[in-house]
């Protein structure tokens, strides 16, 4: 029998809601592909090629877009790009093999165009304030910057009714396990059955 | 807030397949109103009222079908109405509690055209002939109506694409934690949010 299918989790929400935590939380105890972004930016100190992100020449990611492929979501910020390229996706799914995508909600609709099948899964901060705190908490961001990731993240959680799952992370095991158990119930999807799957059924 | 909608689960599947031990499982762990039908058939042996089925007259069952809230589905066989009463399953719902059917697939076709968010779960057998030979061990019918049993076992196997979930009975406890899985993922389902819910959220 054909190697089923693996599923296309898409993990997106606000900067600083707790997308990276979970996902640490959850590649303990799953098993998936997760996937790494390209990048044109220059490296930051720490950062590694292959692990954090494939750091590529800007003539090598407009080649990915126009003749490989293409992007599962791609978008230029500040002159550079980032985007998640489609073939070592679909490579790994067709394995069967479960894939990650952690990225943020422009890009997770994107993916949702270019791929119906993906499973878009909504981290919810428990409050605005909570974020708000979370942010301040990281004192990366000034705090301008960080007025304007809330603005942007209050009318994404307004358009949540555009994702299939919302997982609130008030409690990074609970939302683990939120997650596991969303992954447990689209593998039992009527939808992934194939016909050759019900024709042993009832041949035997 | 208002109180969130409990979830209508349609448990279906082949006579045979196990639905009510999976049943009798999972209600040792799992809060829901269990919907018994109605029906106008006698009440055999040990059969109890409110327990096994609510035993009603025609004139009963006709007048719930036409002036109350009608049916989920209903069914007439060998002369005997078979039903699952409306009202009392929106009024669990309504209350915030999951609702669980266990019915034939027909019944459950007619539950989904009713009441579209209702969750259709088959459960497959491993096998016709590990199903047939459940049907014989339990020595209650024909050799000739087992047969025919197996046949729209089949029919309806090769429909599982119309469900929304399958669950495999290979396996009674990870059958019953299957379900448990749909059922949480499923309360994670972004269409169940409220605008109200997200008011919250954004307003705090």
């Amino acid at each position: 029998m054909a190697q089923k299918r693996g599923l296309l989790l898409v993990m997106t929400g606000a900067s600083g809601v707790g997308k990276g935590t979970i996902r640490q939380e959850l590649e303990k105890i799953e098993d998936y592909h997760y996937s790494i972004s390209w990048t044109t930016r220059e490296s930051r100190p720490g950062e590694e090629h292959g692990v954090h992100y494939f750091f590529k020449t800007r003539d090598e990611f407009e080649s990915e877009i126009h003749s490989g492929l293409g992007f599962l979501e791609h978008a230029e910020f500040v002159g550079n790009y980032y985007g998640t390229p489609r073939a070592a996706v679909e490579e790994q799914l067709q394995m069967g093999r479960n894939v990650l995508l952690e990225i943020e909600v422009q890009g997770a609709m994107q993916v949702k165009q270019a791929m119906p099948e993906a499973i878009l899964i909504f981290i919810m901060p428990p409050s605005l304030t909570e974020l708000k705190n979370r942010l301040v908490g990281r004192a990366t961001e000034s705090l301008e910057k960080i007025e304007k990731r809330l603005a942007k993240a209050r009318s994404e959680i307004l358009m949540a009714h555009e994702f299939k799952y919302c997982v609130l992370n008030d409690d990074v095991s609970r939302a683990v396990e939120d997650i596991r158990a969303i992954i447990r119930a689209e593998r039992l999807s009527a939808l992934r059955l194939t016909e050759e799957e019900l024709e042993v059924i009832v041949q035997q």
